[in-house]
């Protein structure tokens, strides 16, 4: 249950508007669902439990979330966050990811280039500050006058936190409840994070596919990384410990960390654009692509493993998109939002302040015309659905860094601002591979379906293909493009816009010549769509505030998060499902071959194990894409367990909580205490781990 | 613009209900659209040109329309249309697609293995009879009642023909408005057809798939066929003429062929289950199969000869669904669909004998709940999606075949009834080449489909698969069955039950594994969804012929129709498009490279030709696929186009004829004597099409 960011549907994201129900919600650390809490459960979350927590729960800026273990900055994650890590450090004839890894010594942990890990430290809500920069500004200003406020904000926040003591902080702009309320996120990063342990793909992701978002499951999707400050490893005193024992049915099991994204109220109108037209054209792109990378991983070992990483999250992905449309045909779901929709407006009618709100809606359906009309080309040049490569994304970054950096801090898109470029830096820096197989099949395929949505006289289409086939374009750009070397991309940066117009590097040159089109659609975007959209769901969100107070919790937006709720199965067309596995049964199940291949070490211990180990669990914790690698905590905050995924029901929680079905899928201690102990003799790790 | 076979839905096809719009339908020649023809366009369809159209019309059983153009049984029809055929006669370093074809004497005319071609002959209303014959059958009996009268129909009719003049015939039941009548419809078959003329793929379908279902357009998408008879060219006094000037603007233009399949008036249910259950079921699966072939076609130049044809046919369905679906997602066209439903319960209120209609409505709506609920099994099983491979097909048609044949005639499965098993021998002894790479590739990917939507632990998933991946299950299959040989297939056809039995083929025992669930699915789908919806559709079929008369046409049901129309335009977002195209365009748009490359023979003559030539032309016929390959007829009934597509909106004809847009795609004739005068030189084929 991969984080897939959203582009730029993320900025369309929605907002709760009803009140939550049971163990419903994805709270703020600083409005958490205290008294709820304490009535259901019996539990207090009182301030020094949840700074403990806080403080303990990393963000994984590749899109998961990890949790410290150790005083010396051991990090638990999912073993699927770790892949791309795990993959990049593998190479011919020693595949990591297929026969997994265990550093031994702190020498031999190995550096994961595009990783780095956050903690919060702070919050600081900046609200009024946006409220008084935005004042009277028209919609189609919105978007540019907004991004100026915050990124000013961001820029004096981390001024300010270099000179404080902890600091220097990384700041981040943070808009919840749609608008309804702006934060300065500030959070300690640590850049240098390095692979301690990771299982043999087999077993962490037994089932694979076919089995992912499913349940029963018998996955041991756990990987250790630890964080490097200086060169050493990281000093985290505060860090959480295991209870061994994990939770028993009914107990209650709290969950922290950054989900992604969820849509829980968008309006009919957003809604519908996300059945009718996003979520089809985005199914039809990924399932060809999917097709294509199968069949190209069938013609070789090297084809598979330098395949496989970036084809598990498109499965995964499929396998969200697939179930999101699914929930979106259930025309209860569209009900459910008008509903809110007229309870709202019949909430604040004729209520002094709330004049033009019941019309908000409106605005958003109008704007709505706009984005369904782009949608396709946004997505193809915007987007980069027709450019799907990593070198690619290389030249646009440098392209667009030049350009931007030579403007005011303020004046720059969001991406570019000075409190971002440590992290486009370090992207650009990263000694991560490039596989040319895969870059090409990729890039081909972007063009070709470009090619046939926007047609072939498309004069954009036309401009970049000219006389070439999208495979003898995509073949050239790759094979000539110096970009897959860190220090030709630095040498770009570095070099500025002079460089950037004396290079003769074809993804350079090709992201050179589609950007002015891009950016026209994206200030098409930012000015008829986003920024009215924007207008109008701060006015609904205020009107939501008005009516419901603080019991409501805002949208996902990959910051940090708690839920509540207990372990727990649910009931499948008359099925009761037993909250729990044991490993006996993935023995049983196992057919020697993938994705149902228990590896060779697991089948030599399989005697020394007890059978009767619980494996995964089930709890009725509201989670999403993101939470991946999330701890499990009991009321004590120990661990017990480790959230990799939600059954295919939680695929609906983007939209909706529905309790009685939505469940998160993790991984139980004992099966982690086993593995460790007996399967891996993992002997240092757990000390270090078992350590008071 | 091929015919794509709908499988289970073509049994839940619609019906049209209100009378037809200006130049809309496609009209039985029992009931042509004679007024309104003479009142549009001053022209008399008087008997005799509908007899001389009907007779030299051709269908084309492999799912196109053809027509006779010579005395000697020359067939003129699409190069689409012929295809397979022409890959049939190809090899390895003898790519007939590629290079085309010209026989240059009779005894060079390549046999097309899997081709037969059809003449109407006449046609038996035999609605009473069925009528007298289901009179009080439960709805849940209904298929079964329905199916062994008209086995007992068509049974009787063949006998008859038999001994009458002109004999032996094929007699096909046809069920036309819904059952609200039924037709035997009675065909002289040549089931010896040869190849005479095929251009290169490259100028054929100038364009590929990008220019599919788009104009301008520039494809010289024709072949030329021939039937035999008793090993002779088949005597065809009756035939069409060319006029090879073609049609002006404004001119009334006729299109007879053999429409496939039409839902204009699906119940909003219906329409709903299509919009969100069948379309995005088949285009996810359809998208990833195009990928996996385009991959794998890059692999080298033999799996791209062997691909080529499957991988058009699955682009070109592809759009075809693609845009239906976007038709469906039109609020107007759901709109519509329950006007119309609410109009005819109107006009039938309080009227005696329409009691129960009303409700009719509401029992299709049931039907389609249990249609959603069987949908995937039903397909991946019954519909064969999870075996996808012809040697797979073969197995099948063997293990039923071999269980039918012991039936009585009326109580088999309709498709081995005794008039159906010429057919179902010739596709038997058909020596058309399996390619392993493909078959491979298909029925692996059919497998692993259906592990993913059934489940790893469906119980015919695990009887299927057992230990085996997909990859090793299909590779084994393919590497040892027998069954790409002729001789081996007919000797199990020939040996029974018996021999079925003793089979080890392993395509033959996945194909008996998998019969029973098989057969089981097909009969809840004709209990509780086909049954049910055939009576509620003959009691509304009723009700419509009492509402509207004969001024209505019935769906599209791969049988003779005739639609008029003029040479027109269209204006798409304010533009004009002109209704025809000049071959100097297709010099100028050509890139070299496919699909936009002209074939060096083109280059050659580029001279010779005068670039004002006309190319492609458009006319407001309705028509959909299956009418591939028919000819466009002017007021004296000779040849003035060659119709090979529809422009985009011509898909959403499917649901709806909107005259506005929807425009059929023709090859003109001037640019088929172009073609065949100055780049092919094929002096004698000019000299049979023009002798008088």
């Amino acid at each position: 249950m991969k984080l897939v960011p959203l582009a730029a549907l993320a900025t369309l994201a929605g907002f709760a508007a009803f009140p939550a129900a049971a163990d419903e919600g994805m709270w703020t650390f600083d409005n958490p669902p205290a008294a709820a809490v304490e009535k259901a459960y019996g539990v207090k979350l009182d301030a020094p439990w949840l700074a403990h927590v806080r403080e303990s729960t990393v963000r994984l800026e590749t899109g998961c979330t990890g949790s410290f273990i150790s005083s010396d900055g051991l990090i638990l994650t999912n073993h699927h966050c770790a892949e791309d890590c795990i993959a990049q450090n593998s190479s011919e004839g020693n595949d990591l990811v297929a026969a997994g890894y265990l550093a031994g010594s702190r020498e031999k942990e190995l550096k994961c280039q595009e990783d780095a890990v956050s903690v919060l430290v702070s919050t600081e809500d900046v609200t009024a500050k946006v409220a008084a920069a935005t004042a009277g500004i028209a919609p189609d200003k919105m978007v540019e006058a907004r991004r100026a406020a915050l990124t000013k904000l961001e820029q004096a926040c981390e001024e300010a936190s270099k000179k404080a003591k902890g600091g220097p902080l990384k700041c981040e702009r943070v808009t919840l409840y749609q608008g309804g309320q702006y934060w300065l996120y500030k959070y300690r990063r640590y850049e240098d994070v390095r692979l301690v342990f990771a299982p043999e793909r087999d077993i962490a992701a037994f089932g694979g596919d076919p089995d992912n978002f499913q349940f029963p499951r018998w996955c041991l999707d756990m990987s250790i990384l630890r964080a490097y400050e200086d060169g050493k490893p990281a000093k985290t005193p505060t860090h959480l410990r295991f209870n061994w024992a994990g939770a028993q049915p009914g107990d209650p099991v709290f969950v922290s960390g950054h989900p992604g994204n969820t849509d829980r109220l968008l309006t009919s109108a957003q809604l519908q654009t996300q059945r009718d037209k996003f979520l089809p054209f985005w199914l039809l792109r990924f399932s060809e692509l999917r097709g294509r990378m199968i069949q190209y991983s069938k013609t070789g070992e090297e084809a598979r493993r330098t395949t496989e990483a970036y084809l598990n999250s498109v499965e995964n992905a499929i396998k969200v998109r697939r179930n999101q449309f699914a929930a979106l045909l259930d025309p209860a779901l569209l009900e459910n939002a008008a509903r809110k929709e007229a309870a709202l407006k019949d909430a604040i009618a004729g209520k002094p302040g709330f004049e033009g709100t019941g019309d908000a809606y409106g605005r958003i359906a109008e704007a709505q015309q706009v984005w369904r009309r782009i949608l396709v080309p946004y997505t193809f040049i915007e987007g980069g659905a027709a450019f799907n490569s990593q070198l690619f994304q290389h030249a646009r970054t440098l392209v667009r860094a030049a350009a931007e950096r030579a403007k005011p801090n303020e004046q720059r898109l969001p991406e570019f601002t000075d409190a971002r470029l440590a992290a486009v830096e370090q992207g650009l820096k990263a000694d991560a591979p490039v596989y040319p197989g895969l870059e090409a099949l990729r890039l081909s395929f972007g063009l070709e379906r470009m090619r046939e949505w926007l047609g072939p006289d498309d004069a954009l289409v036309r401009q970049v293909l000219g006389n070439d086939s999208p495979d003898e374009l995509a073949n050239r750009a790759v094979q000539q493009s110096t970009l897959a070397d860190p220090a030709a991309r630095m040498a770009l940066y570095q070099g500025g816009q002079a460089a950037i117009d004396a290079s003769q590097d074809p993804m350079i040159r090709l992201a050179a010549a589609v950007d002015p089109r891009a950016r026209e659609l994206r200030k098409t975007f930012e000015t008829e769509v986003e920024g009215p959209v924007a207008r109008a769901q701060e006015e609904i969100a205020k009107a939501r505030f008005a009516a419901y107070g603080t019991s409501i919790y805002p949208d996902a937006t990959f910051t940090l998060r708690l839920s509540y709720g207990a372990m727990k199965g649910w009931n499948e067309n008359g099925t009761e499902v037993r909250p729990w596995t044991e490993i006996s049964r993935a023995f049983e199940r196992a057919t020697g071959e993938p994705p149902f291949r228990i590896p060779p070490r697991w089948m030599a211990a399989k005697d020394r194990l007890d059978p009767a180990t619980r494996a995964n669990f089930t709890t009725n914790n509201d989670i999403i894409g993101g939470n991946s690698g999330s701890p499990m905590l009991d009321a004590k905050g120990e661990i017990v367990g480790l959230a990799f995924d939600g059954n295919v029901h939680s695929i609906a929680g983007s939209y909706w909580f529905d309790e009685r079905m939505n469940r998160t899928v993790g991984v139980h201690p004992a099966y982690i205490r086993a593995a460790l102990e007996k399967v891996y003799d993992a002997k240092a790790l757990l000390a270090e781990i078992d350590a008071k």
